[in-house]
């Protein structure tokens, strides 16, 4: 019988492959619902395996976070693509490569860009202006109406920039404290476009307007006025969208396998072969006083995992090292070579480091990185 | 004239070749004051190409931190290895294939990994039992005699499994406030260390100690007793160490070049293609305030990068976007597709994530993730 345990040497990235096809067909549902076409952002998975389970059901455009991994997923069959970053105009030998073939979009919030576009670029794409909703990380003020329009100007006469609307990433959710500071964050990212589509409706033909984070995607229904919804996360889900109620216990599609490498009996604590370079070491805050936590734990099982362990949590990460803190029971139930499984705090960081997966079912899926 | 500015696209980290070979030659005079062996730690390079530089000086043994590392650099050439992480049993295949071709040494801290290897191995291969001096995460406690005389006396019947001593990691060293704290835990590692080999001398022929963390390494030249010096992030150096008084600013050797992809004049920020991706997320605290400092900024320069910029950091990381405070003169210093130069937090996790190099005299360096 050949079950998980068997085939796992060292730290590995499960993936339940028909939790991932319940998460994706949900978000299509979801997207129908909401009349807006699904562009799912595959930096969450960067793998053309997994694309293809989105194809399967019909998907047939995406996001992504670099013009190299467009240009991967442009190899592998996609033919409309959104690079969903103020372009890098460093990258514009690969960008002319790409725009010559599909219909490339790029993401841009400065005159220099565009200018620079305009006298580089040897094909037409498709432009997307960023706007900021209250993130703040990056996009020009969404009641910045001047600044908008300076670019729109520009736009207005160039042959090969086709500005097709607005986008933006209400990213500061993924810090929301509930469900109704989601809620809020979104109402303002659906106020703040639609505003902007009355106000440019007229210059703009076929204005778009463009949102994506898997927590609003996740639990709002309302997103009147949006054309397009852009989450990538929700295909795998994890720690931090559980904690934020964007995603049940069993929806989270990944664990990670980590054999046990040594026991402290004295501090109840459990060692993995499992650190920062396989998990990344991103984590959440499990209480007030700042306890941190790097993953939950579950028991691997003859083809997943279990339900979330109670009695313990991974508490620390140096570079190859992980260190669970147990209960007498956990602690007791693993020896030395036993695997442990970890849902991890941020599947797409994860997954990032781990270049490929084993899916529940036995088969290895390689992504960009293999 | 072919600068490096030009040959840049995307985020890159750029390794000056001199000032790695410097710190080579600094460590490798240290361990000769010592009168100690130098196994350096090849877990913050991962690159056979670095690897020789060490080589060309002498080096003839290594440290790594997985078996799979192991494999890389048997592969390459390297003939004594120790896997300086307690063994991961799962890896017996890979074990026996490595004993049967080199000098490879594993660290354990359990009977039952012991009982393991005695029982699956089909070569002979040494053995560092390791010790916990202060650090916990892993190891015996070294005052715990009696548990490791079960060691090495199960040892002692073996044919297969010869104990060569033990050794410790310093490595709470990483987190010290001053460089008092750092002279004091290597003391105390230095005390359990020489307690144990007066214990075990005459049971254990050739009885050996290794010692490695590179703040300890770099600041002190007191190591009675000790046999081999293990430390790896010196021939890089990062920001953290430069905080720890571990090195000069101008020995830190890596140096991550990133695009600008966006100016928020509002809140002085520039926005780089540069992220967690890229970087990792790991962080150092700035001030009594918790402010998070992801790397501090240098200029790129025809052939390296200058010296670190005052009023700016990085500060806020997400997956493929890094945020860059700054002051008004640094912000209208750089345009959209400038490159900035980022001096990373933890050289070690950045070059893991970075995969190769590109030397400041313009050629790339592969590692074992290329």
């Amino acid at each position: 019988m050949n079950t998980l345990d068997s085939q796992i040497i060292r730290p590995t990235l499960l993936l339940n492959k028909q939790k991932c096809i319940n998460n994706i067909e949900a978000m299509i549902a979801r997207a129908q619902r909401a009349n807006a076409r699904l562009r799912p952002h595959f930096k969450t998975h960067q793998s053309a395996e997994v694309g293809n389970w989105f194809k399967e059901k019909g998907i047939d455009c995406i996001a992504v976070s670099s013009v190299e991994m467009a240009k991967y997923f442009a190899d592998h069959g996609w033919k409309d693509i959104t690079v969903a970053i103020p372009v890098n105009v460093r990258e514009i030998d690969l960008i002319n490569e790409l725009a010559s073939k599909i219909q490339l979009n790029l993401v841009i919030e400065s005159r220099e860009s565009i200018l620079f576009l305009e006298s580089e670029l040897q094909h037409k794409l498709g432009i997307f202006i960023k706007v900021d909703t209250g993130y703040h990380r990056c996009g020009i003020p969404s009641e910045a109406i001047g600044s908008i329009q300076i670019l729109t100007d520009l736009m207005k006469e160039s042959e090969k920039l086709e500005c097709q609307g607005f986008l933006a990433h209400t990213g500061h959710n993924y810090k929301a404290s509930d469900q109704q500071e989601i809620h809020k964050n979104h109402s303002k990212t659906l106020l703040d476009l639609n505003e902007l589509k009355d106000v440019f409706r007229k210059e703009i033909p076929n204005i778009e307007l463009s949102l994506g984070d898997t927590p609003a995607c996740s639990i709002s229904e309302e997103f009147y006025g949006i054309d397009e919804l852009r989450p990538g996360n929700f295909v795998f889900y994890d720690i931090m969208q559980y904690v934020l109620g964007s995603c049940e216990e069993n929806e989270i599609a990944v664990a990670m396998a980590c054999p046990v490498i040594a026991r402290n009996i004295d501090r109840n604590e459990l060692v993995i072969h499992g650190g920062g370079v396989h998990f990344s070491k991103e984590f959440i805050e499990a209480d007030s006083e700042g306890t941190k936590l790097f993953g939950s734990l579950v028991r691997i099982t003859e083809n997943g995992w279990s339900e979330i362990l109670g009695g313990g949590f991974l508490a620390e990460l140096s570079q190859e090292h992980g260190i669970i803190r147990c209960s007498d029971e956990l602690f007791d139930e693993f020896t030395i070579g036993d695997l442990i499984g970890i849902l991890p705090v941020h599947s797409c960081m994860t997954a990032n480091l781990m270049r490929n997966y084993l899916s529940t079912d036995g088969n290895w899926i390689s992504t960009m990185n293999s």
